[in-house]
């Protein structure tokens, strides 16, 4: 008998964090949900981060999955926006981690690489092969599709040795 | 009669996160307690993130401080230290904000001014300053010591309007 393994994908980011649960059984997926969770552009940036901490960790609550994991940030050559993007990215992290689950991280080519086989395309490309993979899946916008995508990628890795070692990522 | 306000300050960082807890009595100035929370770097990034969470938020319900101050971070060219720093800075100010506090957010010169006169100076000069203002402040390390610096910097600056908007962060 193979275990089913509930996978939560996030995508972070400071003005709309995405997330999509997924199982994996064997070689199967299955969507269970997507969403996003929203921070108030006009409140202070302790009471945004405030903002996804709670809207995440509902989600983690309410659809208890086993393993998280999360997209490493694309270090572009914006410091103010990588700085903003490592704040909600944190709280990403740190919401499934204090639940008790594993985090995993995977490089934005990675995740590319899981759903539509090369590490590169547009985003029209992901979400036709999130269908194909998972006809059932609902996704409203770039975040959840993208945080559906991070989920598979996990259920892929996670199934090979090979796969994970290839997935671990630097500490630092 | 004048309130007393018990504030801490904090000095973000992913190994080590400084912390420093003053109270303000009208224009006078009291230590409560410094200290360090680290975390520990053979671990992966969300227990990391998640021994930070824990450690300030144990030192927050501990010393029950009124108010919060975190340095606006530096950013420097290097961005994977600029999103670690993010990462960690995004917990720093999380922590206390999920208690209730208001998290101020003061630049880096904004904080040296307020403790040794200048925008600019050494470590050296701030922990002499330290003494001068808080004869029994007692800290170890550079990273506690700023963090007594930020909690000083808001204790002075909460208490003019002037200061105030002068202390406004651009919410992002």
């Amino acid at each position: 008998m193979t275990a089913t393994i509930r996978i939560i994908g996030i995508d972070p980011g400071l003005r709309r964090t995405g997330w999509g649960v997924i199982e994996t059984i064997g070689h199967s997926l299955r969507f269970v949900e997507s969403g996003t969770v929203t921070s108030d552009g006009d409140m202070d940036l302790a009471s945004r981060l405030c903002q996804l901490h709670d809207g995440l960790a509902d989600v983690v609550h309410r659809l208890q999955p086993d393993e998280a994991a999360v997209e490493q940030t694309f270090v572009n050559k914006d410091a103010v926006a990588t700085l903003k993007l490592g704040q909600a990215r944190g709280i990403a992290m740190l919401v499934p981690a204090r639940a008790g689950l594993r985090v995993a991280e995977y490089a934005p080519n990675a995740v590319k690489k899981a759903v539509i086989g090369v590490g590169h395309g547009e985003k029209q490309q992901i979400h036709m092969m999130l269908k194909v993979l998972m006809p059932r899946a609902t996704f409203q916008g770039n975040d959840a599709a993208d945080a559906l995508a991070i989920a598979i990628c996990h259920a892929h890795h996670r199934q090979s040795v090979t796969g994970r070692l290839a997935a671990i990522m630097a500490g630092g």
